[in-house]
C-alpha cells in the first residue's frame, strides 16, 4: 500500500473529492495546501464548517439561509413586504441584491420543477407561497417570478403563476426580462436569446 | 448588510477561498453545497481536516508525510534503502510509486531553491539529505535528483549535487530524462524539451 497516502491524507483527499467540481487531483493539493497550512486556518475551516452546519437554517418566512428565525431580509423594516421576488436558489438572493435595485423580500423554492430528476411541486415551498401571497396579513401587491431563464426555471414560473392566479388573482405577476447581457456583442449572442431581446424590445 | 450572506456562511466563504485556485466564486458554490449536503458528509470533512493536522507529521528519515515516526516507504523492508530518490514535495512520491519501477526510498525537500522567493538551502533539507547519504549506517548506492525540470528543481538538484560530491564522492548521481512525453506528438512539442529530447537520444 506504499503508492497510497497515510490514512488521514487519505480520508481527506476523499472528503475534499466529495465536494461538486473537486476531482481527486484538484483534492490532493487541497489537502496537501492544508497540510502546508498552519494549524489556526485549518482548524479554522473545520471550525467553519461545522458552524455552517450547526447554526444556518431556513428562515421560516421566506426560506433564505438564516442563522435566526427570520432572514435578516424579512426583519428588515424597510423592505417592502408587499413585493415578493421568487428565486429558485439561496444563492440567488446574493446577485439581486447586489443590483440595489430591489427593496422588496424574497421567497427560495429550493430548486426548480423537474420531474425528470423527481423534483414535483411538493419538494420546492411552493404550497408555502401560495399560503403567503394569499394571506390576509399582508397584501402582496407583486409577485417577481425570478426563476432562472432555463427549461425547468420557465417550467416552475408556468405552474406558480397557474397557482397564484386562482389563489389570488389580484397579485400583480412578473418576470425578469430577458435579452442581451450589457456590454455583450449581437455577434456572439445565442438566436434564442437574442430572440428573445428582439421580442422584448422597448421605443427609446 | 442584506448584501451579505449570514456570519456563518460568510465565515465558511472566506475560509474556503483561502484554498488555492478557490476564489470567491467557487467558495460560495462549495459553501452552498455543504448547506446542502448532509450533516454526516460536512462532519466528515471537518473531522478529515482536524484529523490531518493532528496526526500527520515528517518521516524522520526521508520526510514523506507520515502519521507514524517513519514513513511505511522508509518502514518497508523490500526497500532497497541503499537507493535515495530526492524529490521537492510529499505530492511527487505518488506519481514515481505509480511507476512501479521505483524500488528505492525517497528523501523529500519541502521544496525548492529559489532566493526570489525568499528559499536558501536551510530552509529545505538538504543538510538532512547530506548527512543520510553521507551516513556509515547505510552506503547509499545511487541518488536519483528527481527535482522539477523547472529552473528552480534545476538550481535544486545542481546544488545538490556539488554537496554530496564533496560529502559522499562515491555515491552515483542520476536525474530523471528529459524528452517527450509518451503518447505527446512531435509538432506540438516545445522546442526546449525537443531540444532536450534530441540530447538524450538512444540508440535502438
Amino acid at each position: 500500500m506504499s503508492t497510497s497516502y497515510a490514512p488521514p491524507v487519505q480520508r481527506l483527499v476523499t472528503e475534499l473529492s466529495k465536494l461538486p467540481g473537486i476531482g481527486n487531483r484538484t483534492a490532493q493539493r487541497l489537502a496537501f495546501h492544508i497540510l502546508r497550512t498552519s494549524p489556526e486556518d485549518a482548524v479554522a475551516l473545520a471550525e467553519a464548517i461545522r458552524e455552517v452546519k450547526e447554526k444556518i437554517g431556513l428562515c421560516e418566512v421566506c426560506f433564505n439561509l438564516t442563522d435566526e428565525a427570520r432572514c435578516r431580509i424579512c426583519q428588515d423594516p424597510r423592505r417592502d413586504q408587499e413585493l415578493i421576488c421568487v428565486v429558485e436558489e439561496p444563492s440567488d438572493v446574493i446577485p439581486m441584491e447586489r443590483t440595489h435595485e430591489y427593496h422588496g423580500v424574497y421567497h427560495v423554492l429550493g430548486g426548480a420543477l423537474s420531474p425528470i430528476d423527481g423534483v414535483d411541486p411538493e419538494d420546492l415551498k411552493i404550497a408555502e407561497l401560495l399560503t403567503r401571497a394569499a394571506s390576509s396579513q399582508i397584501s402582496v401587491r407583486e409577485v417577481v417570478l425570478a426563476t432562472n431563464p432555463t427549461t425547468t426555471g420557465e417550467a416552475t414560473a408556468l405552474h406558480i403563476a397557474e397557482g397564484l392566479r386562482q389563489r389570488a388573482p389580484q397579485i400583480k405577476l412578473t418576470r425578469l426580462a430577458s435579452g442581451l447581457p450589457v456590454g455583450s456583442d449581437l455577434e456572439y449572442a445565442d438566436e434564442v436569446t437574442l430572440g428573445k431581446a428582439f421580442a422584448g424590445r422597448r421605443t427609446v
